[in-house]
């Protein structure tokens, strides 16, 4: 693992000249109050708190251009902050410095359905962007689960149990207005579906991890809503045969709107958390997308592919509410699994693997965590290749993190040998950056550093996330 | 327009030890033929020929490492050939130096039908590949039209006429093997679908148009072929009827396999060229790929919103020999155009638009070309918003090549206007940097500038293209 962050030395005071500058900036949403302060220093990552020495609630792009001018010419450390749900401490304040909340910039700018796009401010959640599209027969379909904000999850490159069938937010942002770390303005992409004209700046800044700018805008596709949509539980005689089902379903280019895998350990944890009574077995959760006759065709060859590999009949949750109460139990999950264990916190893994080999590096990965004596539930959007393990620590224990961080890199391994990503969907963040420079190698590592220096020459943008 | 080719100093002689060097290296694969080097000089643009003053025939990475190395130790351009399909410019060396010319590494390493992927050296073209795949089930669906080498695509980030469904190169390569300017070997990606480990550093060289690096291995994304397909022409009673069928198709979320707008200057040119009688009217070429039901919901519904544009009814192509020729005939329209005025070069115009601007768009082209007196049939991948026009010149008619070039000026200005793009697919070349100056901003002028500093800080690799 990389140096922990209770190893780095404390930031400095931040200079009192630049606290003055910010103070006239924002006026009170400029703060160093303990609380907000310790507020802005923890996601949902297992690693200690480690809170900014300021908070900055932007409102526009012009402030969050003065304060990264400001901040630039003192070379203080600027953190974007969106909604806290990171898995992977990308709000963690290593190395001192501020907190850049974009919560208040939440609004939508635009919605264009006759282009099937909106344009909203980084601060506007999932949910929220969800409820604005109500009636105009479009939806923002990537969903990592909990109700991020669009900006974090633009930074993350983000994805979760649509993106199986809608693709990540690589594919879902068209548009950035990002302000570079000297407070220049750069706009990259059109509202064209596709170009050739010039280095994909757009893709650049989408998964990186607000250590190369910070977004003010983002501009996203929107999809139609299905036709139909019908989900349905069904129970596997074992893990391999569950996920040899899914394998079967993707090569046979069924358009699943999602594909989850829950092992036993978590349905059994869904069950005691979000009061469900599902079977506690290896289980899919499907959802089907489209016209009723396309759902029919979909339906029967996954039906039928499932039944050969032993599966018991389809559980159909057909209304509406019996789909939403399905889908927010799936997304309850990780709270579920850490409830299993009073006190604990997860260390979530994120392999993705092709296709093929995700039987392999399921097997392999429910073996090693037999072996290592640990508690870890494992869970996914299977249908590409993706899957999670919530490995559950006493964050007090120095040992059990120790063997924890061993298994996590360990199932890292498995992935990469098998042709695959240590993050599918979290991010690299804090902990995940050895695992990268292994997966990126050398040359790969010297041009990530390289871009870095690039564009962010003084090292104010997120210090010590992503690069490694 | 940027500093033509003819203004430019003519390079200097080769320094005698670099010939050395490279003639030990390659043997009879690095030659200064006069005969080779011309051939080496041009593409399908209309730009000036200007040849390169050596041509190396790789045949592995080491030898691309070798060969960079050792212009980069001379500084002298290297400018990657593949088909000399490009409409751009790409493969003109306006600042002389050495065309690495990569057809002779043409191997298919490897075709993973189990993860629906293959590995290609940068030479395969894309037919070679989709015969290689014949009895897999699967396909490489990105089709610009001319049999364009893997690696050139990659670089000019092409797509065609099935985009509409199965996306562009950018979405369709998954890793990369580049060999660096200075000679390291770089490898982007794994095989796994999605991944959210570090900067998108395949998407940054898939369009990059061979200034950052050469290619020496491209992983592509393959499909199922669809279970069925149909192919019909439709004609219109206007081109804005024609192309307001499109937008209400594309917004209805019908995932068409293909669908083509030639107007009746173009259909004219085919029927000349391919010796097919189709009715000179603006008209659609669709196809319907999927299940039979899905096909039968498809036509359906495209047949009805045809019908309320005044379209006389569809003429269907359902035997595959019929649909051959019908998409042979689509791919030869360039050469069709070019046709109706012997001795002429085409400037081919590559607006994108949102789909809601589309009819706008076009109607506006239509009129900008009627006022320049010019002949330029329209045709395009207008599914994705993208439409090209082929403005017919006669080279060496400067006052001519002055209008058309004042006019495709237009058509970029009118696209940029409706928040579209310059260039959709064909990339950028020697000839739209300066649109591409004023859609990225100067922002994102520097931004590319400095990244190309970064990656390639001697400039060797095909000066005078892609970057303003």
């Amino acid at each position: 693992m990389d140096v922990s962050p209770r190893d780095l030395p404390l930031a400095a005071e931040l200079p009192p000249t630049l606290v003055e500058e910010l103070t006239l900036l924002l006026g009170e949403r400029f703060t160093q109050s303990p609380g907000v302060c310790a507020h802005h220093g923890h996601d949902e990552s297992h690693f200690p708190d480690r809170p900014p020495q300021a908070v900055a609630f932007v409102e526009s792009r012009e402030e969050i251009a003065a304060l990264l001018r400001a901040c630039s010419a003192h070379r203080v450390p600027v953190i974007p902050f969106g909604a806290g749900s990171s898995l992977e401490g990308h709000v963690l304040a290593v190395h001192g410095g501020i907190a850049l909340d974009c919560t208040r910039m939440d609004r939508i700018l635009e919605i264009e359905p006759a282009d099937m796009l909106a344009v909203v401010q980084p601060g506007v959640t999932r949910k929220q962007l969800n409820n604005a599209l109500r009636g105009t027969g479009l939806f923002f379909p990537i969903d990592p689960g909990a109700d991020a904000s669009i900006g974090g999850m633009t930074a993350t490159r983000a994805s979760g149990t649509n993106a199986v069938r809608y693709g990540t937010m690589r594919e879902n942002v068209l548009a950035l207005e990002v302000v570079l770390a000297d407070g220049r303005i750069l706009r990259t992409g059109t509202r064209a579906k596709k170009s050739s004209a010039g280095y994909d700046l757009t893709r650049l800044f989408v998964g990186s991890e607000g250590t190369l700018g910070v977004f003010s805008e983002v501009t996203v596709r929107l999809h139609p809503l299905p036709e139909e949509m019908a989900a349905a539980v069904v129970r596997f005689p074992s893990m391999q045969a569950a996920v040899e089902t899914v394998i079967r379903t993707i090569q046979s280019g069924v358009p699943v709107g999602r594909v989850e895998f829950l092992d036993e350990v978590s349905i059994h944890a869904i069950n005691r958390y979000s009061k469900t009574d599902l079977a506690e077995a290896p289980t899919l959760f499907f959802e089907f997308h489209g016209s009723p006759s396309a759902l029919e065709e979909q339906v029967a060859l996954v039906q039928e592919l499932a039944r050969e590999h032993g599966a018991e009949d389809f559980a159909w949750a057909s209304r509406p509410e019996d789909r939403s109460r399905l889908w927010e139990a799936r997304h309850q999950a990780y709270f579920a699994c850490i409830n299993l264990r009073p006190g604990c916190r997860g260390i979530t893994t994120d392999s993705c693997v092709p296709i093929s080999k995700l039987a392999e590096a399921v097997l392999r990965a429910r073996a090693a965590i037999d072996a290592s004596g640990l508690i870890a539930p494992i869970l996914g959007h299977v249908g590409d290749g993706n899957f999670h393990t919530v490995i559950l620590i006493d964050p007090e224990d120095e040992a059990e993190l120790a063997r924890a961080e061993a298994l996590s890199a360990e199932l890292v391994a498995i992935a990469q040998s098998l042709g695959g990503t240590c993050s599918g969907e979290h991010g690299v963040g804090m902990g995940k950056r050895e695992f990268v420079a292994h997966e990126a190698g050398e040359v790969g590592v010297a041009l990530m550093r390289s871009i870095k220096a690039a564009l962010d020459p003084k090292g104010i943008l997120n210090p010590g996330k992503l690069v490694p």
